[in-house]
Formats: C-alpha cells, sequence, structure tokens
C-alpha cells in the first residue's frame, strides 16, 4: 500500500490549522458590524428590480461570478454556493489533485454551509443595525469563502488520504455504500477534540489588546461551539460524500 | 466654537483604531502566500487579450467595479483606486458626513497608498512562487481597501475635527496655501508615536498561538515600519488635501 505524496495526514492537518486564523479573523472583522439583519430579507436589497433577492444573496452571487472568472472554482476545494456561474476567462493550471471522483461537485456542502453560517451571524454580532449593509455582506461572503475552503479541502483530502491508509476496509464500505460505517471508521474523537480547544484560544488570542470601545470582541465559546457542532461535522459528512463518489477502479 | 456632534477627535480615533486589527488580520492572511511576484506583471495574468493588466490589476478593477455598482464609493471614506467605474445600481442612504469639500475625490491617496502597499507585499510574504495567484491577488485587494478605508477615514474626519476645533488658525492656513503650515499644525507626534507602538502589540498576539509550521509569522517591526513611514504620512497629507480643499463659506 503505497500513499500519494500529497497524501500525507498530517501536511493535510497542518494546512487545515493554517485555515483557522484565516476563518476567525474573518467572523471577528464581520462581527465589527451589527447584525444588520435587513441584508438578509429578499426584496430589501436596494438594487432596482432583484424582488427576490437579498443584499446577501446579491453580493454572493456577484462575489462567484467574479471570482468564477477568474478561475477559484478550478481548485478542487474552492466548491461555489451558487449555480450557473460564467466560465473562467483566465487559463488556470493546476497540478493534479490526486484525488479520484468524476464530479467534483458531487462533494459541494455549500447549502448546509450558509444555513450554519447564517444561524452563527446573530451570535457574533450585536443585535441591531448600524447601516453598514455593503461591509456586512462584504464580511459575510469572505467568511463564508474561508469556512467553504475548510470544510470542502478537508471533505476531499483527509478522506482520500484516510482511504489510502486503510483501502480495504474503506472500499468495502463504499461497495456497501454505508455511510454510517464511513463515519464510524473515519471519525477520531480525540484529534476532534484537540482541534475545537485550539479553536478556543485562537479566538481569544488576537483580541487581548483589542481596546474594546472600538471593536467588538467574539465570545471564544460560540466559535468554539459552531466548530464542534458545524465545522467538524460538515467536514465529516464531506468526506463521507466523497469516499461515495471515490472511483474505485483507478486506484 | 461649536463642534459637530459626528466630530468629537475621541470618537474618530476609535473607529481608526478599530479599523488597525481588520488590517493586521488581512496583511497577515495575505502572508500565507508566497510573493507570487508574477501576479504583478503586466501581460501576465492568464487573461487573453489582457496584454496591459497584470493580474493583481485586473482584479482590483473588476472588484472594484463590483463594489461600485454595490454603492462602497458613496461612502465618503471608501476611495476607489481605479476611475472610470460604473454608477451604483443599488439605493444608498446614507446620513450627511458633516465634511464640506466639493469634490471627495479630490482627498484620494489610492495611488500613493497602492506604492506602499506593493512595496511591503515582499517585506510580510516569503520569498517565491507558490501558485496560488488567484488568493495572492485577492487578498492584496482586500488589504488595500482596509488600508484605504483607514487612511481616507483620517484623511476627512480627522482633518474636519481638528478645523473645527481650531478654525481661525486652520483657516489662516488654507487661505495661505500653506500646506507646509498645516502639516506642522496638525502633527501630534505623540499621538503617532502611541499609535505605531500599539501596532506591534497587536500584530504579536493574534500570531502568539500559531503554528509555524502552519502558518507563516509575519514581523511585528515591518508592520510597525509600514504604520510610521506610510500609514501616518499619507493620512497626514490627506489631511491636508482635505484641509486645503475645504470650502470656507459653508461654515
Amino acid at each position: 500500500m503505497t500513499v500519494g505524496s500529497g497524501f500525507e495526514l498530517e501536511k493535510i492537518t497542518t494546512l487545515l490549522e493554517g485555515l483557522e486564523e484565516t476563518i476567525i479573523f474573518k467572523l471577528i472583522d464581520r462581527a465589527q458590524f451589527r447584525h444588520n439583519s435587513v441584508v438578509y430579507v429578499p426584496g430589501r436589497s436596494g438594487f432596482a428590480g432583484a424582488a427576490q433577492q437579498s443584499l446577501f444573496s446579491l453580493r454572493l452571487r456577484n462575489q462567484e461570478e467574479m471570482d468564477s472568472r477568474f478561475g477559484r472554482f478550478c481548485v478542487a476545494e474552492e466548491r461555489p454556493f451558487c449555480t450557473r456561474l460564467p466560465k473562467p476567462k483566465r487559463t488556470v493550471t493546476l497540478p493534479p489533485t490526486g484525488l479520484f471522483v468524476e464530479n467534483i461537485n458531487a462533494v459541494n456542502l455549500g447549502e448546509k454551509i450558509l444555513e450554519a453560517y447564517l444561524g452563527l451571524v446573530p451570535k457574533i454580532c450585536r443585535k441591531g443595525d448600524d447601516g453598514h449593509y455593503g461591509s456586512s455582506v462584504e464580511h459575510d461572503v469572505y467568511a463564508l469563502q474561508a469556512l467553504a475552503r475548510r470544510i470542502h479541502y478537508g471533505s476531499l483530502y483527509v478522506a482520500e488520504s484516510k482511504f489510502l491508509h486503510d483501502r480495504q476496509r474503506y472500499t468495502k464500505l463504499i461497495l456497501a455504500k454505508d455511510a454510517k460505517g464511513l463515519i464510524s471508521l473515519l471519525t477520531r474523537p480525540s484529534v476532534e477534540d484537540m482541534i475545537v480547544e485550539r479553536i478556543r484560544g485562537k479566538v481569544d488570542f488576537p483580541q487581548a489588546r483589542v481596546n474594546p470601545t472600538s471593536r467588538h470582541v467574539i465570545d471564544p465559546a460560540v466559535v468554539h461551539k459552531f466548530y464542534r457542532d458545524s465545522v467538524i461535522p460538515l467536514t465529516k459528512r464531506g468526506e463521507v460524500l466523497y469516499l461515495l463518489n471515490r472511483t474505485l477502479d483507478q486506484v
């Protein structure tokens, strides 16, 4: 059993760890604006003729259309939230992923990530409305993209790495379409505990020198809970999706 | 001498202080990618037909075109880097700024901010090329926008506040078009020292729990120097621009 050079689990988890600060920074930045709940209400965007959309959904689509033209979604772990996006205008040359999946979009947790994130926003932001609608949705999109990158990267690369390290047992479960068995095989409670504990400290530290009259401080326990109840379970759900869609003949 | 309710200097400097973390987070996030100098080279964007542009300049323009449609530049302190941007598609209702300037774009330090920022990038990023061109320019744009907001907010609101607190002396210097005299009157070395010292600690802390194998750590001294040699002087330059363009008949 040989393991592809890009699939040392340690290398992958180190990359995931590095994304934690990015996610935390973006959540803290979003929390500098109030909840501004009107930005999530369809038809209240202020855009003429956008009766079905909220300012948030318009921003997300516009950002992803631009990103798509720049080639963002050519990258395996960059899965979009929107569908029907324009083709890249740029030639993107990437090294082979080493992943074995015919349709990378089979592993797209966008809808669930969005739902979880929108539930988090009122827990990190102060209540009410400060009029900074544009900034709020701008930072929403950045935070969502950072979360999606982390969750999809984990879904794809952690799953492939685990598969390569225990090909026989995974193959059996994949052939039996046994999602429950797969979840159980890939779950490592001690690793999960370690990650969510690390998160807590990482939220605390960047805020340690903050002047609370100039910055809204977010509660590390909220982000800790979000990682435990959303980021980790969604990543595992993505791992199962990847494995169930993994092509077994190309090993 | 009455001072407008939005112009208590303390309130303004508190807001500026709150932007420091945002700037620092965005610089640290950019530094997770290598310098990737090719993204700044005209004609090397990978976009068909873009012989005159770099990937960076294309990204900046595309971002600002989207932002302009969303109404970003209706906000006084959001001054764009690009010209000939599309009109907003959204109705943006803002409270009066309390500023007295006919053409807000007379206070646009974009070109100088860009120059200073591009000089900073190789000092915070590791040398070389990691292929993450899209992410690099994406984070360049976010960092630039955060810097521009801080510098323009300071230029406009700090200047107006100082003017209101010492109307006579400022009016005399404005009428004499005495830029040197204005710089001297608005400079407070002890405040500047306090800000740049605070920055040093703010760069250190968010990186305190970082695993250096998963995150590139940036040197607080570099950001400290950047604040001292670029952010502060550019803000003061903007204050002078604002004052020289301030309409004196509407006081």
